[in-house]
């Protein structure tokens, strides 16, 4: 086995997962273990770097044909630099990611933020291989994204290309704040978070749902179920959450003319009933030129996205 | 004289613009003459070749230097095949225009839509120089739009990205069709069409405004001059313009993070009377990871932005 691989590494919280993947980006060998957060960043660092040693070692690949390391996580990076400028997951500061694990490890270190390493994960060998122009959404407590353009990730002047969930989607007159200080976001009704939100505000206002007989809603799954088994109210939230993302994607289509938007994430496991309105609000609002051709597709990687996404990023 | 040049056609419904540009975008020698359309596209693309090769014979280069030719005009086109597909100004439906001006020239030949080109010369040696992500805004009779990603011009899957003035940014409530088959798109108050349009709109609806006392506002300049003389009526509808324009630069902001947006075409000749407004709406509305940084500048190659970026087409 002489060929290159190439080893991505997604650093949550709690876990983090190590990978092997081929050139091809199919995810061969995987480990997991715990982050230790508690104990510090030089901790999980080097933690990091035996977690990567070990997968190695535990395969049929040698040390040499290892091409780079990846890493995504969740934070304000400085991408250039592999500087982690803060994590709140993490708990870390001015954390210089790429030189201490390059020290560790004597390969070349990458990192990139964990939505953009998911889109690239789905670019590479998921639901948008072989598709230049990508955009992809990641719908968790929040709403990220992803720009692929030429294969690439996108990152823009500053890295924050790709922060899909802050289109400014919701008018202003019903709009709510959101955390980044804006009103109207799209990840204010389009996350699981939003979806929550406007279930348990029904419930409060004493609309005839369901979802009134659970104590309190605390998954967006409990309102796609209740949805699915007809349930007026959450069938409305649902449709609400799917109609922003449609309106954000005719947005995103006119500037950017993706060939694919890929959408992934907890959220998305909920299937037809969110895409069917997605694709329908994106045909209606979206000119016939910018729309042609295009296709919203769900992400086929799943939890793996960001461990191959990772890999990635030390590709040619 | 040894050095490569670059030769750009701005190629309008009325006349052909034809330029020789140096290496770094400087435009050294232009010619214009009559487009003659009614004569035909065979004709017509016999004349940009006349034009050219008279402007290099006029001027102190010799034929080897010229690196390649392209031209920007009005219309959709398969700009990798170098087709016009229909241009209404034009009146050309499916001219090969590559084939023949390589044919007629013996040089390298590269078309494109006159919105990006005049983005590729604002990057190249305008507002935009050495900015290597760039979103360019054309304000005329419509709103065009142009994408600079790494000094290049971003085309997307099908060559429509950039579509800026079909960001549908005017809330539903109060939104008007546009001509796109979508309503409340940017063009549909920003443009100078838009801001004639609700210039007659407020004195057909009897506002105090000293617009009544033309006979028909015609253009847009009449309502900046109205504004700059303290009009409250023309004010508005300047700020109205504005405020959809900072609003969809909030929103391209958080997609694709450029580092500056350039803003040219007639109706940007206002002044600081346009950008203020834009700039106030921009911030205000932009979450300051992806406002850090940005700035808003008015185009500074005015007429001649087309025939310079066209000559950039060839570019390495």
């Amino acid at each position: 086995m002489s060929n290159q691989i190439y080893i991505g590494v997604d650093l949550g919280g709690t876990n983090i997962k190590v990978g092997i993947c081929d050139e091809r980006g199919s995810l061969l060998h995987t480990y997991e273990g715990p982050t230790g957060a508690e104990e510090g960043a030089e901790a999980v660092l080097e933690r990091i770097a035996a977690y990567v040693r070990q997968i190695v070692e535990d395969s049929p690949f040698s040390w040499e044909q290892v091409a780079g390391i990846g890493a995504g996580l969740a934070g304000f990076l400085d991408i250039p630099r592999g500087i982690v400028k803060f994590s709140p997951n993490l708990k870390w500061r001015d954390v210089h990611a790429k030189d201490r694990l390059e020290q560790l490890l004597g390969k070349t270190v990458t990192i990139d933020n964990d939505a953009n390493v998911a889109a690239l994960g789905e670019a590479w060998s998921g639901a948008g291989a072989g598709v230049p122009h990508l955009v992809c959404y990641t719908l968790g407590t929040g709403v990220g994204g992803g720009i692929i353009i030429n294969g690439k990730i996108y990152q823009g002047f500053a890295g924050t290309a790709g922060e899909l969930g802050h289109i400014a989607t919701v008018p202003d007159i019903e709009a709510i704040n959101c955390g980044c200080g804006q009103t109207g976001c799209l990840e204010t009704v389009s996350s699981a978070t939003g979806i929550i939100r406007m279930a348990n505000d029904a419930v409060e206002r004493g609309e005839s749902t369901s979802l009134a007989l659970l104590e309190k809603v605390v998954e967006a799954k409990q309102v796609f179920d209740a949805a699915k088994s007809g349930d007026e109210v959450a069938l409305r939230i649902v449709n609400r959450a799917a109609y922003y993302l449609g309106r954000s994607m005719a947005m995103v289509a006119v500037v950017l003319n993706p060939q694919r938007f890929v959408v992934g994430g907890g959220v998305s496991r909920a299937g037809d009933i969110l895409f069917e309105p997605i694709r329908e609000t994106f045909k209606k609002y979206t000119p016939e030129a910018a729309a042609e051709g295009v296709d919203i597709v769900p992400a086929t990687l799943g939890n793996d996205a960001g461990v191959v996404g990772a890999a990635g990023l030390n590709l040619r």
